[in-house]
């Protein structure tokens, strides 16, 4: 273990449990790993770049996962599931592909260990593979060589696809969540009989992605394609979605590929058209990952620990009773247990805290760390007086309410909750999206407040690299609902009819 | 691809379909695979020894998936995820363990690719990795690592995690579902202050096991303990639950393993005890896979195709509409519209097939062949009389019912064909658990009519090893609620209190 030296050790929980969460303005970066660290939803694994995602983190995914799924099934979808491992001659066969995942893939040559005689464990030289296997970076070449025997004429398509699986892609400099080693996501992978119908596809799950981190997460996005030097490695177009961080940083928040016919040429993947003529499959991609919940966190957290939306959360309220005598907490109880039936009813989930280990000050802070969304604290008092303490994450406001109609209340709270995170991150982003005509005012908003910046561009992939060495910032995407206008490029000068998104990115 | 030669050809989905299925008489291990095959279910990869998971079989898995974790959270426990990969030196801490899974290890060597200059992607020498890392085979090292960091105090205990995820074990020979290099599974992990309280979930766990085995797979499984020799590398005592095959095979359906304090040792996971005292952990595994599957299509289908039961097939009715014009489609369609409302509020699952591209007979076989239990056929006459045709595939038995009424028909006959399947599971069990009391008769049995042979057995590891050698037949268990009773070892004659389960497995 320790051979793993400085990171693993500066990166274990202990040392972080021996700390505060730093705040967000003084070290943006360490507030958001102490906050992932705290609140129990991850934490740095001994193979280096692997994340352990602690169950509390995990319930926030097995949310999304439930969720998205059925979002895939509605439009048409089915899971199946293909091999981990994929031979390095298939990796080859698409030549923008292999370029793209070539640097960062993680090989197995060997299927075998051994005691060496001397009571070590070592690899079996004997049992060295003929061809090496490339633990996924995605699917696409397994799949679309699975395909090839799947498809014969048009009444085989469309074949709608989606796998939940692990991926690995060798990172040299890793972030719990944002970018590891490792990473759960799903991959949709579809065959389609015209270019028309898999542009539709791509868009169409371009669309179900914005809807659902909008409508769940509450983070407001811009939908765009990406710009070639930006595109995934093998595809004609990228479409993405691009959110923003309150450091004002960006971060693709998820892709859909429209492939073209270059996997269907790859590996030969042809069909009989309505026409009766052959023609190559076309395809699309689409994929989101455990890297929304880094997007979740880092979107709305504050100093105290992470704000999470409600329809997400994965303890929608807790109940904290305040009481010295265990009279007073078999009173207060009775009350809780009615309470977490009608919210029960409702599908809302809560949490009765009576552990007795711990002072409602110690329990108020470990749910606000956690981003709780409601808090329901009950004294005596409040149950001679027929009232509770409502207290909220999002505002850090309280009030005292009335225990009649108490889970009607919460329930309207909750939604009010959900949207106000998302009117706060929306706000964020319009202040923080801003329209740069020249190349100084734009270096100089990167520096001093960074964001969107929607500005000119002659289109070049060369102009495009340049402002990237120079200022670190990337174009993020061309909106789809982009206006056309007359205007300059901020570096060249050069006439362009349209602005794009540039930021510093994740 | 064709560098795996022989094996992926003669195994492709081409080959199959242009064959029928074999009897299951004829030949078991043929008609299983064909059966995999022709059903949808799964294929062979190029990748020796993996698997792709088809919709139509990935379905059923999401079903278990589903019933087992809402299982695994009423027994109070939570999902995490660890990491893919484990440090070689890991797996070596625990010395049984290593031992048990040295020889199927894949190892990753090398994190990156390269170019060679002369268009031949290669793996890069200069990325070797300092220390290989392992494709999981099991978790419990790379997650008692984990435990160490979490477990102070009995406060902290009992940890009770479950991971979905997938394994690779490095198979020499394969076969769909149930043996393959790469599965998917559940493993659960647990922390206790106590021997008694991690049996006690190792017990648990079995049961959970044999509950959804029994009622959702509706196959009957003999609970019970597994011998020295069979036992998993590094527990104490492993349980398990068996079930008997068509064929007369035995095969191992879950194990839940008491893993005693070992890994607790090896990976130095000590707490303070409630006497104040240091003491190391006490640990359980758990673990079902994607095996379940290969168990339920061998226990009960036939050689018209699979036979599912209602609770896990992924279409339960399938409605085929009998017409020639157009107009009585529509009469038909109006009908089954209302129909498949009522199921749906019942939650059964349903299945309008009205393509034009196949005639009735050909959709039969169709769902016939995928094991959909229950198939409405209504025709023009049918729509006169108010009346449908109603076929089984558990029986194969056609009755006419009224269309009033039907919903409710279709309910109580999914239960009825759920509580068949078992009843003849069941049944084929008794006739073939057979109590034997000499070596001959123990012989002649497994060549004419193997299945379980309860019989004495004299205790000792070579005995069990000599009986196996010369008949391949196995102690598949000690049942827990076996009765004690004097005999004498079938072998050696020495005297024995108790009968044990043997049988020839999987």
């Amino acid at each position: 273990m320790y051979k793993f030296g400085g990171w693993y050790q500066k990166n274990s929980i202990n040392y972080y449990m021996s700390k505060g969460v730093v705040s967000k303005d003084e070290d943006y970066s360490q507030w958001y790993n102490d906050l992932v660290i705290k609140a129990d939803m991850a934490e740095y694994s001994p193979v280096k770049g692997c994340m352990i995602i602690k169950p509390y983190g995990y319930s926030i995914w097995e949310k999304m996962q439930a969720v998205l799924d059925v979002m895939f099934k509605e439009t048409g979808h089915v899971n199946a599931y293909f091999p981990l491992f994929i031979p390095k001659s298939f990796l080859s066969k698409e030549a923008a592909h292999v370029e793209g995942f070539a640097k960062e893939c993680a090989v197995v040559t060997h299927y075998r260990l051994k005691n060496d005689g001397e009571g070590n464990i070592i690899v079996d030289p004997d049992a060295k593979l003929e061809e090496e296997l490339i633990v996924r970076p995605t699917s696409e070449t397994i799949i679309w060589n699975t395909y090839k025997g799947w498809i014969q004429s048009y009444r085989d398509l469309p074949i709608l696809v989606n796998q939940w699986a692990n991926v690995v892609r060798w990172e040299m400099r890793t972030r719990l969540f944002l970018r590891t080693t490792e990473f759960l996501w799903q991959e949709g992978h579809t065959a389609h009989a015209t270019a028309e119908e898999a542009i539709e596809e791509t868009e169409q799950m371009l669309n179900v992605y914005a809807d659902f981190v909008e409508n769940w997460l509450a983070l407001p996005v811009i939908r765009g394609k990406k710009t070639a030097n930006e595109r995934f490695a093998g595809a004609l177009d990228t479409y993405c979605i691009e959110a923003l961080m309150q450091d004002g940083k960006a971060l693709q928040a998820g892709t859909s590929h429209f492939l073209g016919q270059n996997f269907a040429k790859a590996f030969e993947v042809k069909f009989t058209n309505k026409e009766n003529k052959l023609d190559y499959v076309w395809a699309t991609s689409w994929g989101v990952s455990t890297r929304l919940i880094g997007a979740l966190i880092m979107a709305h957290s504050d100093d105290a620990g992470l704000v999470l939306p409600p329809k997400l959360a994965p303890i929608q309220v807790v109940v904290v009773p305040i009481y010295k005598h265990e009279e007073e907490l078999e009173n207060i109880a009775a009350f809780v247990k009615g309470l977490t039936a009608e919210l029960k009813a409702k599908n809302i989930s809560v949490k009765f805290d009576k552990r007795d280990t711990h002072r409602p000050g110690a329990k108020f802070a470990e749910y606000e760390l956690k981003g709780v969304p409601l808090r329901v604290a009950i004294g005596s008092r409040d149950m001679q007086n027929g009232t509770v303490e409502l207290a909220r994450r999002d505002t850090k406001t309280k009030e005292t309410v009335a225990q009649e109609g108490l889970s009607a209340k919460i329930e309207s709270l909750l939604e009010e909750i959900q949207q106000n995170i998302y009117q706060k991150a929306l706000k964020f982003k319009t202040e923080n999206t801003t329209e740069v005509d020249t190349y100084d005012e734009f270096k100089r908003l990167l520096d001093e407040q960074p964001g969107f910046l929607s500005a000119h561009w002659d289109g070049t992939p060369e102009t495009e690299q340049q402002i990237k060495d120079e200022t670190k910032a990337t174009i993020r995407c061309i909106p789809l609902d982009n206006k056309q206008e007359d205007g300059k490029c901020i570096l060249t000068g050069k006439p362009s009819s349209q602005r794009v998104i540039f930021a510093r990115a994740y």
